[in-house]
Protein backbone atom coordinates (compact mmCIF):
# COMPACT_ATOMS: atom_id res chain seq x y z
CA UNK A 1 0.00 0.00 0.00
CA UNK A 2 1.32 3.53 -1.34
CA UNK A 3 1.87 6.16 1.03
CA UNK A 4 2.17 9.32 -0.88
CA UNK A 5 1.38 12.14 1.69
CA UNK A 6 2.71 12.95 5.34
CA UNK A 7 0.54 14.98 7.79
CA UNK A 8 2.16 16.83 10.60
CA UNK A 9 0.52 18.15 13.71
CA UNK A 10 2.52 21.65 15.01
CA UNK A 11 2.24 22.37 18.76
CA UNK A 12 3.46 19.76 20.97
CA UNK A 13 4.77 17.89 17.80
CA UNK A 14 7.28 19.65 15.95
CA UNK A 15 7.28 22.62 19.03
CA UNK A 16 6.28 22.62 22.69
CA UNK A 17 2.99 23.81 22.99
CA UNK A 18 1.12 22.59 26.10
CA UNK A 19 4.14 23.20 28.60
CA UNK A 20 4.29 27.37 27.49
CA UNK A 21 -0.08 26.81 28.31
CA UNK A 22 0.48 25.02 31.63
CA UNK A 23 3.52 27.47 32.66
CA UNK A 24 1.10 30.33 32.27
CA UNK A 25 -1.67 28.63 34.18
CA UNK A 26 1.08 28.04 36.72
CA UNK A 27 1.09 32.24 37.05
CA UNK A 28 -2.49 32.08 36.91
CA UNK A 29 -2.81 30.41 40.19
CA UNK A 30 0.06 32.21 41.93
CA UNK A 31 -1.73 35.78 40.93
CA UNK A 32 -4.85 34.50 42.19
CA UNK A 33 -3.37 32.79 45.56
CA UNK A 34 -4.91 35.19 47.46
CA UNK A 35 -8.22 34.67 46.27
CA UNK A 36 -8.17 31.10 45.60
CA UNK A 37 -6.81 27.44 46.31
CA UNK A 38 -5.14 26.36 43.25
CA UNK A 39 -6.86 23.71 42.48
CA UNK A 40 -10.30 26.08 42.39
CA UNK A 41 -8.43 28.33 40.09
CA UNK A 42 -7.80 25.36 37.85
CA UNK A 43 -11.20 23.84 38.00
CA UNK A 44 -12.79 27.43 37.12
CA UNK A 45 -10.54 28.40 34.35
CA UNK A 46 -11.16 24.63 32.67
CA UNK A 47 -15.29 25.46 33.08
CA UNK A 48 -14.63 28.84 31.59
CA UNK A 49 -12.44 27.51 28.79
CA UNK A 50 -14.84 25.09 27.94
CA UNK A 51 -18.06 27.24 27.67
CA UNK A 52 -16.05 29.37 25.75
CA UNK A 53 -14.25 26.89 23.15
CA UNK A 54 -17.41 26.89 20.64
CA UNK A 55 -17.10 30.80 20.46
CA UNK A 56 -13.26 31.88 20.45
CA UNK A 57 -12.27 28.21 19.77
CA UNK A 58 -8.37 27.31 20.04
CA UNK A 59 -5.24 29.83 20.21
CA UNK A 60 -3.70 31.49 22.67
CA UNK A 61 -6.30 34.69 22.65
CA UNK A 62 -9.17 32.77 23.50
CA UNK A 63 -7.04 31.16 26.33
CA UNK A 64 -6.43 35.55 27.44
CA UNK A 65 -10.07 36.00 27.50
CA UNK A 66 -10.87 33.00 29.81
CA UNK A 67 -7.73 33.57 32.22
CA UNK A 68 -9.05 37.29 32.11
CA UNK A 69 -12.85 35.96 32.78
CA UNK A 70 -11.98 33.77 35.62
CA UNK A 71 -10.12 36.07 37.81
CA UNK A 72 -12.73 38.56 37.90
CA UNK A 73 -15.36 35.73 38.39
CA UNK A 74 -12.52 34.53 41.24
CA UNK A 75 -12.23 38.15 42.77
CA UNK A 76 -15.93 39.17 42.88
CA UNK A 77 -15.32 41.36 39.66
CA UNK A 78 -12.46 43.56 41.88
CA UNK A 79 -8.87 42.53 40.75
CA UNK A 80 -6.99 44.34 42.65
CA UNK A 81 -3.57 46.17 41.23
CA UNK A 82 -2.39 45.42 38.06
CA UNK A 83 -3.64 41.67 38.02
CA UNK A 84 -5.81 42.12 34.84
CA UNK A 85 -2.74 44.05 33.15
CA UNK A 86 -0.20 40.88 34.34
CA UNK A 87 -2.94 38.20 32.54
CA UNK A 88 -2.77 40.50 29.28
CA UNK A 89 1.13 40.62 29.54
CA UNK A 90 1.18 36.64 30.19
CA UNK A 91 -0.89 36.48 27.10
CA UNK A 92 1.16 38.69 24.95
CA UNK A 93 4.36 36.91 26.11
CA UNK A 94 2.82 33.38 24.85
CA UNK A 95 2.69 34.79 21.69
CA UNK A 96 5.97 35.44 21.75
CA UNK A 97 8.15 32.52 23.27
CA UNK A 98 10.34 31.61 20.98
CA UNK A 99 9.98 28.69 18.99
CA UNK A 100 12.48 25.92 19.06
CA UNK A 101 11.38 22.36 16.91
CA UNK A 102 11.53 19.64 19.50
CA UNK A 103 14.95 16.96 19.33
CA UNK A 104 14.51 14.94 16.25
CA UNK A 105 11.84 17.29 14.29
CA UNK A 106 14.60 19.01 11.75
CA UNK A 107 16.08 15.71 11.06
CA UNK A 108 12.98 13.23 10.64
CA UNK A 109 11.38 16.18 8.03
CA UNK A 110 14.42 16.73 5.99
CA UNK A 111 14.48 13.10 5.64
CA UNK A 112 10.84 12.78 4.97
CA UNK A 113 10.50 15.72 2.39
CA UNK A 114 12.94 14.40 0.19
CA UNK A 115 10.65 11.25 -0.30
CA UNK A 116 7.11 12.45 0.60
CA UNK A 117 4.94 15.47 0.40
CA UNK A 118 4.78 17.10 3.89
CA UNK A 119 1.77 18.90 4.36
CA UNK A 120 1.26 20.66 8.27
CA UNK A 121 -2.23 20.20 9.28
CA UNK A 122 -2.69 22.59 12.87
CA UNK A 123 -5.34 24.37 14.96
CA UNK A 124 -4.84 27.60 16.55
CA UNK A 125 -5.17 31.15 16.19
CA UNK A 126 -4.47 31.93 12.32
CA UNK A 127 -1.24 35.09 12.61
CA UNK A 128 0.54 33.47 15.69
CA UNK A 129 0.76 29.38 14.18
CA UNK A 130 2.41 31.49 10.95
CA UNK A 131 4.36 32.98 13.09
CA UNK A 132 5.81 29.95 15.05
CA UNK A 133 5.98 28.30 11.68
CA UNK A 134 8.36 31.15 10.28
CA UNK A 135 10.27 31.40 13.21
CA UNK A 136 10.65 27.72 13.52
CA UNK A 137 12.51 27.83 10.32
CA UNK A 138 10.88 24.37 9.33
CA UNK A 139 8.51 26.24 6.32
CA UNK A 140 10.70 25.28 3.81
CA UNK A 141 10.29 21.54 4.20
CA UNK A 142 6.25 21.59 3.77
CA UNK A 143 4.51 21.69 0.33
CA UNK A 144 1.56 22.83 1.74
CA UNK A 145 0.35 24.39 5.33
CA UNK A 146 -3.35 24.38 6.90
CA UNK A 147 -4.62 26.26 9.25
CA UNK A 148 -7.83 24.60 10.60
CA UNK A 149 -10.56 25.58 12.92
CA UNK A 150 -11.58 21.79 13.92
CA UNK A 151 -9.88 18.85 12.95
CA UNK A 152 -12.47 15.92 11.74
CA UNK A 153 -12.69 13.52 9.72
CA UNK A 154 -13.66 15.85 6.84
CA UNK A 155 -10.96 18.23 7.53
CA UNK A 156 -8.49 15.05 6.71
CA UNK A 157 -10.01 13.59 3.66
CA UNK A 158 -10.18 17.31 2.77
CA UNK A 159 -6.96 18.11 2.92
CA UNK A 160 -5.18 15.36 1.88
CA UNK A 161 -7.43 15.51 -1.40
CA UNK A 162 -5.92 18.61 -2.02
CA UNK A 163 -2.97 18.34 -1.28
CA UNK A 164 -1.78 14.95 -1.84
CA UNK A 165 -3.21 11.88 -3.33
CA UNK A 166 -6.55 11.58 -0.91
CA UNK A 167 -6.47 10.02 2.64
CA UNK A 168 -5.84 6.36 2.26
CA UNK A 169 -2.44 7.24 0.48
CA UNK A 170 -1.56 9.38 3.55
CA UNK A 171 -0.45 9.39 7.04
CA UNK A 172 -1.26 11.96 10.02
CA UNK A 173 1.39 12.06 12.70
CA UNK A 174 0.81 13.84 15.89
CA UNK A 175 0.78 13.98 19.99
CA UNK A 176 -3.35 14.20 20.17
CA UNK A 177 -5.10 10.45 19.93
CA UNK A 178 -8.61 13.04 19.76
CA UNK A 179 -7.54 15.31 17.08
CA UNK A 180 -4.76 13.86 15.55
CA UNK A 181 -5.31 9.91 14.93
CA UNK A 182 -8.79 9.02 15.46
CA UNK A 183 -10.43 11.28 13.14
CA UNK A 184 -7.64 10.51 10.98
CA UNK A 185 -8.25 6.72 10.73
CA UNK A 186 -12.10 7.47 10.14
CA UNK A 187 -11.53 9.35 6.81
CA UNK A 188 -8.94 6.47 5.96
CA UNK A 189 -5.61 7.22 6.47
CA UNK A 190 -3.12 5.90 8.49
CA UNK A 191 -2.40 7.41 12.03
CA UNK A 192 0.88 7.46 13.92
CA UNK A 193 0.86 8.65 17.48
CA UNK A 194 3.50 10.48 19.20
CA UNK A 195 2.64 10.75 22.14
CA UNK A 196 3.75 14.47 24.19
CA UNK A 197 4.90 14.33 27.83
CA UNK A 198 1.45 16.58 28.85
CA UNK A 199 -1.80 16.47 27.04
CA UNK A 200 -4.54 19.24 27.02
CA UNK A 201 -7.54 17.67 28.88
CA UNK A 202 -9.59 18.36 26.09
CA UNK A 203 -7.26 16.75 23.87
CA UNK A 204 -7.89 13.32 25.83
CA UNK A 205 -8.86 10.22 24.79
CA UNK A 206 -8.59 6.75 24.08
CA UNK A 207 -5.93 4.65 22.54
CA UNK A 208 -7.94 2.99 19.15
CA UNK A 209 -8.54 -0.56 19.66
CA UNK A 210 -6.50 -3.32 16.94
CA UNK A 211 -6.20 -0.97 13.88
CA UNK A 212 -4.14 -2.25 11.04
CA UNK A 213 -3.32 1.48 10.08
CA UNK A 214 -2.41 2.59 13.46
CA UNK A 215 0.98 2.88 15.19
CA UNK A 216 2.31 4.57 18.45
CA UNK A 217 5.97 5.77 17.92
CA UNK A 218 8.18 6.44 20.65
CA UNK A 219 10.01 9.38 18.83
CA UNK A 220 9.25 11.43 15.52
CA UNK A 221 12.67 9.96 14.73
CA UNK A 222 11.17 6.55 13.85
CA UNK A 223 8.37 8.37 11.56
CA UNK A 224 10.84 7.99 8.31
CA UNK A 225 11.63 4.24 8.84
CA UNK A 226 8.12 3.20 9.19
CA UNK A 227 6.25 4.95 6.25
CA UNK A 228 9.35 3.47 4.06
CA UNK A 229 8.07 -0.11 5.82
CA UNK A 230 4.40 1.18 4.55
CA UNK A 231 5.36 1.88 1.22
CA UNK B 1 -8.17 39.77 -21.47
CA UNK B 2 -9.96 36.92 -20.18
CA UNK B 3 -10.99 36.69 -16.31
CA UNK B 4 -11.65 33.60 -14.88
CA UNK B 5 -11.50 34.14 -11.34
CA UNK B 6 -13.06 36.73 -8.91
CA UNK B 7 -12.19 37.11 -5.68
CA UNK B 8 -14.20 38.50 -3.05
CA UNK B 9 -13.70 40.35 0.71
CA UNK B 10 -16.15 38.98 3.02
CA UNK B 11 -16.33 42.33 6.04
CA UNK B 12 -18.46 45.00 4.83
CA UNK B 13 -18.23 43.90 1.09
CA UNK B 14 -20.63 40.44 1.75
CA UNK B 15 -21.94 41.10 5.43
CA UNK B 16 -21.69 43.94 7.93
CA UNK B 17 -18.58 44.14 10.21
CA UNK B 18 -17.24 47.55 11.19
CA UNK B 19 -20.60 48.80 11.69
CA UNK B 20 -20.51 45.89 14.76
CA UNK B 21 -17.41 47.05 15.92
CA UNK B 22 -18.21 50.53 15.59
CA UNK B 23 -21.44 49.93 17.99
CA UNK B 24 -19.23 47.82 20.23
CA UNK B 25 -16.80 50.81 20.28
CA UNK B 26 -20.03 53.41 21.17
CA UNK B 27 -20.51 50.88 24.05
CA UNK B 28 -16.67 51.21 25.48
CA UNK B 29 -17.04 54.92 25.40
CA UNK B 30 -20.40 54.84 27.32
CA UNK B 31 -18.87 52.35 29.97
CA UNK B 32 -15.96 54.43 30.03
CA UNK B 33 -17.42 57.61 30.27
CA UNK B 34 -17.17 58.65 34.17
CA UNK B 35 -13.17 57.77 33.48
CA UNK B 36 -12.39 59.83 30.34
CA UNK B 37 -13.96 61.57 27.35
CA UNK B 38 -14.98 60.15 24.26
CA UNK B 39 -12.76 61.39 22.41
CA UNK B 40 -9.83 59.96 24.94
CA UNK B 41 -11.56 56.42 24.70
CA UNK B 42 -11.13 56.19 21.08
CA UNK B 43 -7.84 57.68 20.70
CA UNK B 44 -6.77 54.96 23.56
CA UNK B 45 -8.34 52.15 21.90
CA UNK B 46 -6.86 53.06 18.38
CA UNK B 47 -3.15 53.54 20.19
CA UNK B 48 -3.66 50.19 21.66
CA UNK B 49 -5.05 48.46 19.03
CA UNK B 50 -2.11 49.83 16.57
CA UNK B 51 0.09 48.40 19.33
CA UNK B 52 -1.06 44.90 19.19
CA UNK B 53 -1.81 44.77 15.52
CA UNK B 54 1.61 42.59 15.08
CA UNK B 55 0.55 40.28 18.08
CA UNK B 56 -3.29 39.63 17.80
CA UNK B 57 -3.66 40.31 14.14
CA UNK B 58 -7.26 41.04 12.99
CA UNK B 59 -10.32 39.89 14.33
CA UNK B 60 -13.23 40.43 17.77
CA UNK B 61 -10.62 37.89 20.05
CA UNK B 62 -8.12 40.84 19.44
CA UNK B 63 -10.34 43.72 19.69
CA UNK B 64 -11.88 42.68 22.90
CA UNK B 65 -8.47 41.81 24.57
CA UNK B 66 -7.52 45.68 23.01
CA UNK B 67 -10.84 46.97 24.87
CA UNK B 68 -9.59 45.21 27.91
CA UNK B 69 -6.74 46.88 28.02
CA UNK B 70 -7.69 50.01 26.81
CA UNK B 71 -10.43 49.72 30.04
CA UNK B 72 -7.67 48.77 32.41
CA UNK B 73 -5.53 51.97 31.43
CA UNK B 74 -7.83 54.53 31.79
CA UNK B 75 -9.70 53.49 34.73
CA UNK B 76 -5.89 53.23 36.67
CA UNK B 77 -5.98 49.73 37.03
CA UNK B 78 -9.46 49.78 39.15
CA UNK B 79 -12.07 49.10 37.05
CA UNK B 80 -15.45 49.62 38.79
CA UNK B 81 -18.26 46.83 39.22
CA UNK B 82 -18.96 44.80 35.69
CA UNK B 83 -16.65 46.62 33.93
CA UNK B 84 -14.34 44.10 32.22
CA UNK B 85 -16.95 41.40 32.27
CA UNK B 86 -19.35 43.77 30.13
CA UNK B 87 -16.56 44.01 28.11
CA UNK B 88 -15.63 40.14 27.61
CA UNK B 89 -19.51 40.01 27.05
CA UNK B 90 -19.83 42.45 24.28
CA UNK B 91 -16.87 40.90 22.63
CA UNK B 92 -18.65 38.08 22.84
CA UNK B 93 -21.73 39.27 21.25
CA UNK B 94 -19.50 40.20 18.35
CA UNK B 95 -18.80 36.90 18.09
CA UNK B 96 -22.57 35.86 17.58
CA UNK B 97 -23.54 38.60 16.12
CA UNK B 98 -26.27 37.10 13.32
CA UNK B 99 -24.80 37.63 9.67
CA UNK B 100 -27.05 38.82 6.79
CA UNK B 101 -25.62 39.68 3.38
CA UNK B 102 -26.03 43.06 2.55
CA UNK B 103 -28.19 43.69 -0.03
CA UNK B 104 -27.92 42.37 -3.80
CA UNK B 105 -25.06 39.70 -2.35
CA UNK B 106 -26.76 36.84 -3.09
CA UNK B 107 -27.81 37.82 -6.45
CA UNK B 108 -24.62 39.07 -7.40
CA UNK B 109 -22.75 36.21 -6.46
CA UNK B 110 -25.14 33.81 -7.78
CA UNK B 111 -24.78 34.77 -11.39
CA UNK B 112 -21.15 35.18 -11.07
CA UNK B 113 -20.68 31.38 -10.36
CA UNK B 114 -22.34 30.53 -13.31
CA UNK B 115 -19.62 31.86 -15.16
CA UNK B 116 -16.61 32.45 -13.11
CA UNK B 117 -14.70 30.59 -9.95
CA UNK B 118 -15.51 32.65 -7.02
CA UNK B 119 -12.87 32.59 -3.90
CA UNK B 120 -14.12 34.31 -0.58
CA UNK B 121 -10.59 35.67 0.71
CA UNK B 122 -10.65 37.42 4.04
CA UNK B 123 -8.65 37.92 6.92
CA UNK B 124 -9.65 37.91 10.81
CA UNK B 125 -10.47 35.00 13.26
CA UNK B 126 -10.01 31.78 11.68
CA UNK B 127 -13.26 30.12 13.26
CA UNK B 128 -15.26 33.26 13.48
CA UNK B 129 -14.87 34.02 9.66
CA UNK B 130 -15.99 30.23 9.08
CA UNK B 131 -18.84 30.44 11.47
CA UNK B 132 -19.74 33.64 9.44
CA UNK B 133 -19.86 32.32 6.36
CA UNK B 134 -21.91 28.71 7.03
CA UNK B 135 -24.48 31.76 8.63
CA UNK B 136 -24.48 33.81 5.42
CA UNK B 137 -25.63 30.77 3.43
CA UNK B 138 -23.70 32.25 0.86
CA UNK B 139 -20.71 29.26 1.10
CA UNK B 140 -21.56 27.45 -1.37
CA UNK B 141 -21.32 29.83 -4.01
CA UNK B 142 -17.79 30.06 -3.19
CA UNK B 143 -15.03 27.10 -5.07
CA UNK B 144 -12.72 28.38 -2.56
CA UNK B 145 -12.41 29.90 1.09
CA UNK B 146 -9.05 31.43 1.49
CA UNK B 147 -8.83 33.24 5.32
CA UNK B 148 -5.32 34.87 5.37
CA UNK B 149 -3.54 36.67 8.13
CA UNK B 150 -2.35 39.73 6.15
CA UNK B 151 -3.68 40.62 2.87
CA UNK B 152 -0.53 41.57 -0.13
CA UNK B 153 0.71 41.48 -2.98
CA UNK B 154 2.18 38.12 -2.46
CA UNK B 155 -1.09 36.94 -1.06
CA UNK B 156 -3.05 37.20 -3.91
CA UNK B 157 -0.58 35.47 -6.14
CA UNK B 158 -0.84 33.00 -4.29
CA UNK B 159 -4.44 32.19 -3.76
CA UNK B 160 -4.89 33.19 -7.58
CA UNK B 161 -2.52 30.44 -8.44
CA UNK B 162 -4.08 27.75 -5.99
CA UNK B 163 -7.90 28.49 -6.99
CA UNK B 164 -7.57 30.20 -10.56
CA UNK B 165 -5.35 30.47 -13.70
CA UNK B 166 -3.06 33.22 -11.57
CA UNK B 167 -3.40 36.82 -10.52
CA UNK B 168 -3.88 38.65 -13.91
CA UNK B 169 -6.93 36.91 -15.18
CA UNK B 170 -8.70 37.25 -11.41
CA UNK B 171 -10.47 40.19 -10.05
CA UNK B 172 -10.32 41.26 -6.58
CA UNK B 173 -13.40 42.93 -5.18
CA UNK B 174 -13.76 44.57 -2.17
CA UNK B 175 -14.13 48.23 0.35
CA UNK B 176 -10.55 48.19 1.32
CA UNK B 177 -8.33 49.85 -0.79
CA UNK B 178 -5.87 49.18 1.21
CA UNK B 179 -6.47 45.51 1.71
CA UNK B 180 -8.17 44.36 -1.21
CA UNK B 181 -7.35 46.79 -3.61
CA UNK B 182 -3.56 48.32 -3.80
CA UNK B 183 -2.30 44.87 -3.63
CA UNK B 184 -4.04 42.50 -5.82
CA UNK B 185 -2.91 45.57 -8.46
CA UNK B 186 0.13 45.27 -7.47
CA UNK B 187 -0.35 41.14 -7.78
CA UNK B 188 -1.42 42.05 -11.34
CA UNK B 189 -5.05 41.07 -10.76
CA UNK B 190 -8.06 43.37 -11.66
CA UNK B 191 -9.23 45.69 -9.18
CA UNK B 192 -12.95 46.40 -8.41
CA UNK B 193 -13.45 48.72 -5.33
CA UNK B 194 -17.05 48.88 -3.70
CA UNK B 195 -17.00 51.10 -0.73
CA UNK B 196 -18.59 50.91 2.54
CA UNK B 197 -19.82 53.54 4.26
CA UNK B 198 -17.72 53.78 7.04
CA UNK B 199 -13.77 52.31 7.03
CA UNK B 200 -11.41 51.35 9.71
CA UNK B 201 -8.64 53.95 10.39
CA UNK B 202 -6.22 50.82 9.70
CA UNK B 203 -7.38 50.24 6.20
CA UNK B 204 -8.22 53.77 4.76
CA UNK B 205 -5.79 54.55 1.73
CA UNK B 206 -5.85 57.08 -1.31
CA UNK B 207 -7.57 56.04 -4.66
CA UNK B 208 -5.16 54.75 -7.07
CA UNK B 209 -4.30 57.18 -9.92
CA UNK B 210 -4.87 56.48 -13.27
CA UNK B 211 -5.07 52.34 -13.81
CA UNK B 212 -6.40 50.44 -16.74
CA UNK B 213 -7.39 47.44 -14.08
CA UNK B 214 -8.97 49.53 -11.42
CA UNK B 215 -12.56 50.32 -10.78
CA UNK B 216 -14.72 52.07 -8.60
CA UNK B 217 -18.37 50.38 -8.52
CA UNK B 218 -21.29 52.30 -6.78
CA UNK B 219 -22.50 48.65 -5.95
CA UNK B 220 -21.42 44.86 -6.30
CA UNK B 221 -24.75 44.74 -8.09
CA UNK B 222 -22.57 46.66 -10.68
CA UNK B 223 -19.96 43.63 -10.89
CA UNK B 224 -21.22 40.78 -12.88
CA UNK B 225 -21.68 43.18 -15.72
CA UNK B 226 -18.63 45.16 -15.16
CA UNK B 227 -16.53 41.66 -15.42
CA UNK B 228 -18.53 40.16 -18.31
CA UNK B 229 -17.47 44.05 -20.39
CA UNK B 230 -13.52 42.54 -19.66
CA UNK B 231 -14.01 38.90 -20.87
Amino acid sequence: MLITTVGLDADDTLWHNETIFRLTQDRLRDMMAEFAPPETTNARLAEVETRNLRLYGYGVKGFTLSMIETAMELTGHNPPGRLIADILAAGREMLQEPVEPLPGVEAALAELSEHYRLVLITKGDLLHQEQKLAASGLGDLFAAVEIVSEKDASTYRRVFDRHGTGATEAVMCGNSLRSDILPALEAGCWGAYVPYPVTWAHEVAELPGEHERFVELGSISELAGWVRGRS
